[in-house]
């Protein structure tokens, strides 16, 4: 079930439409927002979500942590690194796992963008979700860290297959044969197969060549196309 | 070996500077940049990168995107979905993944913030790389695709592993029994266990229930400490 992404007394406007945006990228839609700064709605938002304005306009207002997930089964509150936390801490890959597994709905937190999370916000926790970082530079903006959830969730989902790609097949070997006859043809012509001994290694070594890209029919026409043209003749023979 | 993010005739120094802070947080320094419209350095880059100045200042201005991966034996082209492509296509994990196994340098493209790869950026690219995104709404900005890609790549690193926590094991056996016995004691009292011949499933339910969450030693003595109170008694026996 789509997890309820909970903004925590989120400071700006502009912020909160940053993560609907992220949030819809990756086909989450339920906002929820406790005790936003500078109230709700706000018209800073709207353009910064570039779009996703269905998120912002479905988003709901709590007056506290407590309520806003009072629905949730499970509620993860995101942090940066954190001390002497003494809940389990997970990836937004284990935590993306694990909301779709769960059985009710989850909530994820996020905190106000300067200060992050309260203690007694992370308390109401059940997991810690920390997104590992580099950590000589940990400096991730709350839409940023909005994204990397919201994409980790959405790898389960069936929209987030990549899509479709409509790859040529590799043309047959008779139509590889047919190009390599071509060019060994060419080449016989200028010296290139001397000592003769050495014909069968160099033959192994343009068949290997040759056939590793898997060119397509089309492909291996064009190559023919080049192959004729430096032989000086419009067309080939197949 | 840590991928070269190339990003090719970018527009705004801003978005240069926050491709830079996204970089950096998933360890990645390696910046080139091809023909940036307003030229390098650009004033704006810093500020927007929120303190990965290292980043910009060690990256490389090249005149075309060929240069710029010269030196690179993997290239992908960063795309949202493209009609009719003739090349792989593979997620920001699969990518990651190839770019940590290749033996020499893999170089990624980011195309211009309004319209993305030319068609002849992306030819010269050997696999296209495409963050699976709602098919209804598509709308990452330059710094997003940086983040997603630098992520995933991070994620096979040191680095990245979550930070350590110091959870208590659970309390040992005996300690809950105490508990338990002090809880039965209080309620003995109170006719909770009526009728008689429900005491040991109501016992089995609470059980059940107490030993649920794995408390620590510390946990149960706060619960203890709880128990005593309710019970109007300022110490408890263990």
């Amino acid at each position: 079930m789509n997890p309820v992404i909970v903004l925590v007394r989120p400071q700006l406007g502009e912020n909160i439409g940053k993560a609907a945006r992220a949030m819809l990228n990756f086909g989450l839609t339920e906002m929820r927002l406790v005790t936003p700064r500078d109230g709700w709605p706000n018209p800073s938002a709207g353009p910064a979500a570039s779009g996703a304005d269905i998120v912002l306009e479905q988003a709901q207002v709590f007056a506290s942590v407590a309520e806003a997930v009072g629905d949730c089964a499970q509620v993860y509150a995101t942090t940066v690194r954190k001390r002497g936390v003494t809940k389990p801490v997970v990836t937004p890959e284990e935590a993306a796992r694990e909301v779709r597994a769960a059985p009710g709905r989850s909530a994820i937190l996020f905190g106000p963008e300067r200060s992050g999370l309260a203690t007694d916000d992370v308390a109401l926790a059940r997991k810690i979700l920390t997104v590992p970082i580099n950590p000589e530079f940990g400096s991730l903006n709350l839409a940023q860290a909005v994204i990397l959830v919201a994409y980790e969730w959405s790898k389960g989902q069936g929209l987030a297959s990549p899509p479709t790609t409509h790859l040529e097949p590799p043309a047959p070997q008779e139509e590889l044969e047919g190009m390599m006859a071509q060019l060994e043809g060419m080449l016989a012509d200028t010296g290139y197969y001397y000592p003769l001994d050495r014909v069968p290694t160099i033959r192994r070594t343009l068949r290997t060549l040759l056939t590793k890209p898997s060119w397509s029919s089309q492909e291996v026409r064009t190559v023919r196309g080049v192959l004729s043209a430096l032989a000086g003749r419009k067309q080939h023979r197949s």
